[in-house]
C-alpha cells in the first residue's frame, strides 16, 4: 500500500516532497543542503490545515533518476481517484519529471481524474525574499481547481507540462 | 472609463488593492498604518509578471463604507469580459464585500464571466512570518482557474462568498 | 532577593525586558500587542548563550510609571557588582528611564561598577526589516565593554543618558 | 593613498568587507555566491549612519591568500590613528586573518591605537534567521569601545584573536 492511500481519509491536498532549492538550508559547515520539507512551516504560517505532507526524496533535481521518477509515478497512481497532488521539486528538471508522470500515470488520457501540480522555488524557503510561499500557495490552489492532468505552476502561472521549460539564464519558466 | 479598462490590453490578473492588514506597516511613530500595496513586492519576489496592480483604497476593512464597495463593484464591472480579478482586502469584512460584489456585479447570474477573488493576510506582509505571499499566490491562481463568480481565498482554500465568515477568535475563515 | 541575584552564578549579561516596540506582535484580532520577550529568539539565532533573560514588564514605554522605573532600579541594584545589564525598552521614554536609573542606582557616582545599557527597536523584532537584532547585538556588547554607567545604545551608537533624546519625527536618537 | 585615508574625514567606523557567508546570495542558477556587501542594508535597517563601507574582497574565507591578508593589513595601517575598524569575513579563517593582522599592523605592541574587530555570520544575511545583523551590531559597538587591538566578535562575545578558534562541528567560536 502506498503512502498516499494510507492517508486517503484526509480531505486535503497530498504534498509529495522531493527536495530541490525550496528545501535547501545553509549548514553549520557553510554548505547548502536539502533540509526537511519547507512545506510544513509554509502551510502552518498560512493556516493551511488538512493537507498531507509525504516526504519522498531529498535531492537536487539534477540528481533525480528514472527510478526516482518511477517511484513518484507509483505514489501518484496510489492516490485515490480525484486526488489533488502537489509535488515540491527542484526547478532544474521539473519539466522532465512532469513529462515522466504524464506518461506513467495515465494522465495523457485523463482517465483517472487526478490533478498533479509540480512546484518549487528559485530561492530557498529559508531565504527572506523567497518565492516559496507564493508558489506553494499557487500550487495548492491549482491542484484543487485545475482539471485532471499534470502541470507546472511557478510565478503564479500554470504551465503546460508538455511544453514548459526553464530559461536558466533568466531563472524563469516559459 | 475605469482603471481596469484602461489596462485592458494586458493579459494578466487585475489586482485591486484596498488596504487591510496585508498592507500594514509600522511607522516611525510606533503605529500600524496602511502602507503602499504589498502586492507589488510580493509579485516581484515571485517573478509574477504581466499583472496590473490598481490601488483603490487604503483602509482598514472595518472602515469600508457602502460607497467604497460600490466603487469596487463599478471597477469590477469596468473590467473586460472574462477578466481575472483579485482584490486584496482587510480580513474583517471580506464576506461583506464579497456579498456586496455578488449583488452588484451581475455575478449572481454568472452573466458576465468574470472571476473575482478576495484575499488578504492575517499577518501583514511586512512581518517575517506573514501569510501574505501564500495567500496572494493562491488568489492569483484561483482568479485564473475558478469559474466566473465571487470567492474568498484564504489558507489555500476557496470559500463560497455566500456563506464564508471569519472566526475572529481563531483568526480563521470557515 | 531579587531575580538578578538569583541568577548571579551565571557569567553572562542580565537582560531585563520591559516590552516596547521590540516585543510587539500582530494578534489574530489585528492589533499590535506586547508579546513574549523577543530577546530569547534573537539570542538563539545568534548563538549567544550564557545570558539571563528576566522578563520584568510588558508595556508600551509611554505607559511606564514611576513605580515601574523604581522596580527596574531595584532590580539593577540587586544585580551583583560588576554586572553587565541590558534593558530592552520601548523607544519613546528610554531617556526618562535612563535618567531615573542614573539617579536611583548609584551610577551618578559610579560607585557600584555596573554597566546598564538600554536598547530596543523602532521596528518590532517580528517585522522582516527590524532593527532589533542589530540593536540587541550592540547593546550586549556595550554592556560588556563600556565603563560603569547608564547608557542608551541605538543605531550602533552609544548615547549619554543625560542628554539623549528621541527625535520622534525622524525616528532617531540624537 | 589607501581607501581608508581617503575617507578619513568621516567620524564613523570603517567597515572593510571581504565576502564570506555573511555576503552569500543564492543565484538564479541555484548556487551560493558572494554578493554585494550585506553590511550596507544591515546598517540602513538599523539607522546606523556615518560609517564607511570599503569593499575589499569577495571571497570565501578558505580562499583568502597571504597576499589578501597583506592587503587587509595595509588598509588597516592606512586608517587614521584611533580608527575603529570592522572587517566582515568568512567564518572559517577569521582566527588566521586576525593573527596575520596582529603581526602586520603593529597591534602586538598596541602602538597605533586602532581597534580592529573581525566579524561575520554563520547564516548569510539573506537568510531569514541569519545572525548577521546581531553580529554586525556587536562588532560596530566593539570597534568603538574596546581598547586598541585585534578581536573576533561573534555570538555577542569578544574573543582574543591569539586563542580564538572555530569549532566547525558546533558552528561556534570558542
Amino acid at each position: 500500500m502506498t503512502e498516499c492511500a494510507a492517508n486517503a481519509s484526509r480531505p486535503g491536498v497530498y504534498i509529495l516532497t522531493t527536495g530541490g532549492s525550496i528545501d535547501k538550508i545553509y549548514t553549520l559547515q557553510g554548505e547548502m543542503e536539502i533540509g526537511p520539507p519547507a512545506a510544513r512551516e509554509l502551510l502552518e504560517r498560512a493556516g493551511a490545515t488538512g493537507h498531507t505532507i509525504l516526504p519522498v526524496l531529498a535531492k537536487d533535481s539534477l540528481d533525480l533518476t528514472s527510478e526516482d521518477r518511477d517511484r513518484l509515478a507509483e505514489l501518484v497512481n496510489g492516490c485515490p481517484p480525484g486526488a489533488a497532488v502537489v509535488i515540491t521539486h527542484g526547478t532544474d528538471t521539473m519539466p522532465e519529471t512532469g513529462r515522466h508522470l504524464l506518461k506513467h500515470t495515465g494522465h495523457t488520457g485523463h482517465t483517472d481524474h487526478k490533478t498533479v501540480v509540480i512546484t518549487g522555488a528559485l530561492q530557498p524557503a529559508a531565504m527572506s525574499h523567497s518565492d516559496a510561499a507564493f508558489n506553494l500557495g499557487s500550487a495548492i490552489l491549482a491542484a484543487q481547481t485545475l482539471p485532471p492532468g499534470v502541470y507546472v505552476v511557478m510565478h503564479g502561472t500554470v504551465f503546460d507540462v508538455a511544453t514548459v521549460r526553464k530559461d536558466k539564464a533568466q531563472g524563469r519558466f516559459v
